[in-house]
């Protein structure tokens, strides 16, 4: 596995380099990551992934200097996992100065995720435009645990005419559903056994919508009172459209369920197609 | 000269085509357009021209119906610049749904330019992000003559990390000075006669700094005053750093002088590096 930091040595090394599939990561791999890297070799001939704790999309109250950074241990991770490439760029190899050019997304930026974190998604889509533009991929893969900036990312991509296709990978779960998250290690081992309450209800809501329940407000408010009458702090449950995550009005646009919520310290999310 | 409007064809037909130069332009070519077509030609072997008019960057108040649509002209005189591939999409093809992902410049957008054309800049900045993603070319040519465009394309090509060369076309004059430009038709013979003095008084400007004049708003009012003296009706006259057109702190930062002012109809705009 070839690791680079400047741009211009991770442009050379890519030139004449066949159909590449981009991985971006803010590093910290645990196996919900991994999976991405086996996806991502299915869709060509060169895996790149990228390791970069991105300062943009961390808000004023959220802790960029406390994100764990693990790159030692990550690389072991990626070498066994067979990467052709890890791009590691520094702070100063990206943002050489001041970044005052963004991409801008939608209003959905301030809803659902974005609600607690005002500025979380512009930082994010100028970050990936940014690698986007330095890897230049065929194949990007993103996972569908973080479904809403999945759904920003691949919206841009497609808006800016980037000739790259979106791919979202499957969520990594336990055996008893929940979502593999690095937070998941700030658990107390009452609260893990707790967790997997989160993907229970979630997929509650899917057989309900799926059986023709189309009170969605209810079932969402429900789901709230159940997780919170369980020592849950709930931001949101909430249906939406699959497409650009707006409410659902009438028709039969594919549905997503999404929730965020406190357990203890973490905050955990998750979310099923329906 | 091949002439494509859909974007897969474009894309198909710049496979393996060496090193490409772009030239974007709104049509309704003039002599400037051309000089840039001929720059172009020496800084690649294939120069892609493209023709589009932007409904993103009109403003309100601005008549996006009304702006001049020369196709067959502008393709012949394309042709007779030697152009390789033209890119003429139309609106459904750059736009098929509503453009909701923007390039957001910083501050400067709001300012001279800015001032009068409110959301201008982040319309030129995404369609010309958009159109560098289907055209990916190695290098790119703007005119000077909108010379805060240039700069801010500039910098969020470089600050978006796209691996493509800004190359700024010098401004085409008339004999008497005056910039090229569509909008020269509209000057009454009285006014074309008149319309000279912009660019003698931005020399003028020129000349002072250079001999040692630091007393830049005093020349700012100056010019402004000569020139509505002379039944112009001046937006601004203003000595900008060349970089980020912000004003000039200490330091010996190159500069640049820019005005607009309407004379009669027409709005002319002009600059002059110091």
């Amino acid at each position: 596995m070839q690791i680079h930091s400047a741009i211009p040595d991770l442009r050379h090394a890519l030139r004449n380099h066949g159909r590449v599939v981009f991985v971006p990561t803010m590093g910290n791999l645990h196996d919900g990551h991994l999976s991405l890297m086996v996806q991502a070799r299915e869709h060509g001939h060169t895996v790149v992934a990228s390791i970069f704790v991105n300062r943009l999309q961390f808000g004023p109250n959220e802790d960029f200097e406390k994100y764990p950074r693990t790159f030692e241990a990550d690389c072991e991770k990626l070498r066994e996992a067979d990467i052709d490439l890890l791009f590691a760029p520094t702070e100063a190899d990206l943002y050489p100065e001041r970044q005052q050019y963004y991409v801008d997304p939608p209003g959905i930026q301030n809803q659902l995720e974005g609600e607690v974190r005002p500025g979380h998604f512009r930082g994010v889509a100028t970050v990936v435009l940014k690698l986007f533009n330095i890897v230049q991929p065929q194949v990007a893969v993103f996972g569908k645990k973080d479904y809403q900036q999945l759904m920003i990312l691949r919206n841009m991509t497609r808006q800016l005419a980037l000739p790259i296709e979106i791919v979202g990978g499957e969520t990594v779960r336990a055996d008893d559903g929940l979502a593999l998250s690095s937070r998941n290690g700030y658990l107390s081992p009452s609260e893990r056994s707790e967790a997997p309450r989160l993907y229970r209800i979630l997929s509650g809501i899917r057989e309900a919508v799926l059986a023709g329940d189309k009170d969605f407000e209810r079932l969402e408010r429900a789901a709230t009172v159940e997780l919170d009458s369980h020592g849950w702090k709930t931001d949101y449950v909430a249906i939406r459209q699959q497409s650009d995550l707006q409410v659902p009005l009438a028709g039969n646009n594919p549905l997503v369920v999404l929730a965020a919520s406190r357990l203890g310290t973490p905050r955990l999310i998750d979310n099923i197609d329906i």
